[in-house]
């Protein structure tokens, strides 16, 4: 396969660096090709704004939406935006490498998220949620948490993490037609050796996770093409939840 | 009341710019001293990264937490940090005016919260959850948002809103001492004359909820020191749960 892999960490002498490292030194040995998109290193604009338009001369109020689509339909995306669509539209497979910060992806992820998938690419296409540009790809999230595993358990004081993440597993990749891959999660990130699993356990889950990348159960959200929600008011239907759904787990056909 | 406006919109003549005229006007009017964080006008830095830390020249791998608390503690954060920290300290109540997109706060609000929330200041204190450097103070969201209100019901497509802005409203907001209010949200914003309410009727609705700022009841969040928390675990004690509470909502004492 083709794999991309996200990098967002300030610091490459660090456990989401090391990270990253094992992925492209495993997934080479398996035989995948591997690029990386360092963010940090890139320095990455992280802030969608006018000037990521400077084709357009308009005394128009500024409309991300509007400007982002005319953009990407006459091929006028700034550089960087398009080599970043590139890579994606070569890779089969995303590995996103990123710290949880206040509960959800640093700033210059989501910056990235806000500038490469753009109007026209990834969303405004008519399709969505199992549908679209990134329809039959895989995506998972690797992230590092401070806080521990019961902080993020079922009735932890964090709430689950699954949840927190939802709106980058369902709302972003699940949206633009990725595949979405359970989460590879690290707990006590900070203190692994005292407090934590240890680094070797963890490289050790993290290289399982690698190779089975192709072949892990994408988590099993409900498609808006399955039928599965009204076509007017794209609520679920009622009655085709399993018995213990709830929230955000309703768009879930499985729950594991 | 001293109350800070923080507004993340790229055009300054948009909906979110009118609600923020509104709330300015509205506020002033009551008796309100207002200040405004316009991040886009103050071109704000959305990345936190070694610069951020000019005074730090140790050789050391770069740790966020551990620079952020260092350069707090020694008065050396940036003066653009120091300047939104004291008009926190500043404010009895914190307006937050955003456009939902990919289903949170836009990467510029963000990197926002990453550099001024540091270390010291609002995390890393031993405070957490209803306690911490902005108890006494109130915080909402006011969020303009595409889509329809259908789709984020509780069986929306999108995931119910509550649970999407929870890692704000709880782990962010309440997260450093914030009663976090009900979110204020406009639907359908994009097409408001078309599809939506109506921009009257917006209007008439913020304007009700800018002048019971200091009345409306917090979302009934439960403190970390409340008792209801293991306080080895940090989970939910069995049994304190409503009877229809789930996932997040677990965090919420008592469910309007």
């Amino acid at each position: 396969m083709n794999i991309l892999i996200v990098l967002a960490h300030p610091e490459r002498q660090s456990l989401n660096g090391a990270l990253v490292d094992i992925a492209a030194r495993e997934l080479g040995s398996l035989g995948h090709e591997v690029r990386l998109s360092d963010l940090y290193r890139m320095e990455w604009k992280a802030t969608v704004d006018r000037a990521d338009f400077p084709h357009q001369t308009t005394g128009e109020p500024f409309n991300v939406a509007a400007s982002s689509a005319q953009a990407y339909k006459s091929g006028e995306l700034t550089e960087d935006v398009k080599e970043e669509q590139e890579k994606l539209l070569w890779a089969d497979a995303v590995i996103f490498q990123f710290p949880l910060w206040w509960f959800s992806a640093p700033a210059i992820l989501k910056g990235w998220i806000e500038r490469v998938f753009s109007a026209g690419f990834a969303y405004g296409t008519g399709k969505s949620y199992g549908d679209g540009s990134m329809k039959g790809k895989r995506a998972m999230l690797s992230v590092t948490i401070g806080g521990t595993e019961h902080d993020y358990a079922a009735r932890g004081i964090c709430g689950p993490i699954e949840d927190l993440l939802f709106p980058l597993t369902h709302g972003t990749l699940f949206y633009t037609g990725f595949a979405t891959l359970p989460s590879f999660l690290v707990y006590n990130a900070d203190r692994l050796e005292d407090y934590g699993e240890g680094f070797p356990a963890v490289v050790d889950r993290f290289r399982e996770r690698l190779a089975t990348l192709e072949t892990t159960p994408p988590i099993a959200f409900r498609s808006a093409a399955s039928g599965d929600y009204d076509p007017k008011t794209r609520e679920l239907r009622p009655g085709l939840e399993e018995a213990h759904a709830h929230g955000f787990n309703l768009h879930i056909k499985k729950l594991s």
